[in-house]
């Protein structure tokens, strides 16, 4: 896998589609947050991007992201200075300004916003992420599972309120930030998790940007050979297809600040006469076939591509008749501890499996 | 009336007592906050009082309260030191240290809690308060008529979480701090309107501890010589009886932060055959006759007395069976203009009636 050193203008066509992909469904719409990186990067230059080894070990890294309903955010645009906002705010609290910044989770809007706010900063961003996909909680980050506290927070909205929490444990800052969210309109700009650099290197996940950068490029790549990059990608990635089929239903509701749901597909060609559940809260979580066996199940990632273009679906987007894959990757080796599958694993979300990793089920 | 000058352990009692009963049902529970207070003093000594004018122009003025739904008061006991931590954390963002504490209402709980955290600090507190009387929400507050920003305003609970907010407006505050004391599991403590003197001396409604103080001394007096103190608060305070009766029914749901409901009186003695609604958001809001015709309404007070004793009670101790003396008050003149009738007339409550004041029904 290639590592990218710059990020410009160019680039960011690629690293919006590795995020909708990594993304599994959430993580926000990645367009809005492309065309807010590539119009900073037009105003004040490309971003560096820095390997966390490169950094100081008291280097002020700061991870920069939307919070919310994904769902919201295609109807609430952005003014485009909250995150720099909420940036500010929590240097402000800090008495020093970032050194770098860092993408909380590798998925859509929040793979790209980062982006933004480094250009417009004139700051490297780290290449690596908390999550190594999109979760929809706060407190889903490897720093959890490192006693890495993600306050002081700043949080700051479209309308100009903000604000900086401070709580006893990250499951409270989810919980706080959440309402928050809400009464900001379901969606809103956070700078959170600052660490040093001795704490970025011990806790988070390693090369992200680089990987969607490439998984971008695979599925650019292929589409323009008119292959469906479904093939590449399970080869490049270790993958694997799960499901063919059209979705025949979607049960959507925003709820407590998520987009929550359950979507019905109906197999093709080769999955014909089967069906599949795909269970979802911003992110897709637990794949289950006709008779409720899981198929595949956070943390491991479930994505859904489109069956003739590759392109990635979001959990937002997908509708009645659309034609899919569904795609799963095994997730980092972190998630799959007894802390990290406390954190994001089926029982987490009130699922009932019991966690098996995908190469176990395949 | 006789001016308070120093706050004595002695004193609380009285404090407490007219404080419930300025609260008009609402305000929190003063027990809890006279018992703080009672302590505090033990420990530090008594609290100076301090007429506003007494304070230079430049001198730094902060309230400090109780937010939230008084029912859960009565079940969730304050640790002690929230409010300092919410005055500490507020003083740390303006960065300076407050000269003098201030009551945002003359009610309950938060006119007592002031007194235990300017005891603590060793701060004296202002003879004044931004309500005269409780009101349920925050932005309810002459300071908000006089363009005084509720913000930055520091939150913190009983588990040690804290937050400081930073909204467009008044109304913004309250609506976040609102969802944040929900999330905190129905009250927390705040520090918030931060002010100079100066703009203390223009905004903030004059003499509410001594008012408090005498209010409780004439129940006290009059209780001991076996007297309903209604007569004589009724001379005192331009007050009216507006209803004597037994509560037939009280129909009470915490929603949204608030104990929202309607209680039910049948008429006793000279009222007997008549019935009367009393309709409340944390504080007593709106009486009518059986006609649904007003009898007084908010900003003017309406104060619930017992029957026999003339004790105070409360929206959240009010219960089947209790025979009781409704009270009503004129409230400060500053809330019957047009934009402190914005800010607290009935319409704002939703209730259908126009203002009117209560000299002007009876």
């Amino acid at each position: 896998m290639k590592s990218i050193k710059t990020i410009n203008r160019s680039d960011m066509t690629d690293i919006a589609l590795g995020g909708a992909f990594l993304g599994t469904g959430g993580g926000g719409d990645p367009y809005i947050g492309r065309l807010m990186a590539e119009q900073a990067i037009d105003n004040y230059g490309p971003v560096q991007v820095r390997d966390v080894e490169a950094l100081s070990d008291d280097a002020l890294i700061i991870p920069v992201c939307m919070m919310g309903a994904p769902t919201v955010m295609l109807e609430k645009l952005p003014r485009g200075d909250e995150a720099i906002n909420a940036l500010r705010s929590l240097e402000a609290v800090l008495g020093r300004k970032a050194d770098a910044l860092f993408c909380i989770e590798a998925g859509g809007l929040n793979s790209t916003i980062p982006i933004a706010v480094a250009a417009t900063a004139g700051l490297p961003i780290v290449d690596g992420d908390g999550m190594g996909r999109a979760f929809p909680e706060l407190q889903m980050v490897s720093m959890t599972m490192f006693d890495i506290h993600a306050c002081p927070m700043a949080m700051a909205d479209e309308k100009g309120n903000a604000l900086v929490l401070n709580t006893v444990d990250n499951l409270s800052t989810e919980k706080f930030a959440r309402v928050i969210t809400v009464e900001m309109g379901g969606a809103g700009l956070i700078a959170l998790y600052p660490m040093t650099g001795a704490e970025a290197k011990k806790s988070i996940l390693r090369g992200s940007l680089s990987l969607i950068s490439n998984i971008g490029q695979i599925i650019t790549y292929e589409q323009s050979a008119n292959r469906n990059p479904a093939d590449k990608l399970a080869s490049e990635l270790n993958g694997v297809r799960l499901f063919e089929g059209r979705i025949t239903d979607v049960e959507r509701r925003t709820e407590g600040g998520f987009a929550r749901g359950q979507a019905t597909i109906q197999g093709l060609e080769a999955y014909k006469g089967r069906s599949m559940k795909l269970n979802f809260q911003n992110e897709f979580l637990l794949a289950e076939d006709d008779k409720g066996k899981p198929l595949a199940m956070t943390p491991d990632l479930i994505c859904l591509l489109d069956l003739e273009t590759g392109q990635p679906i979001t959990t937002e987007t997908m509708g009645y008749g659309y034609r899919v894959i569904v795609f799963g990757l095994p997730c980092d080796p972190k998630w799959r501890s007894k802390h990290g599958l406390e954190l994001v694993g089926p029982k987490y979300f009130g699922y009932e499996a019991d966690y098996k990793p995908i190469e176990e089920i395949y």
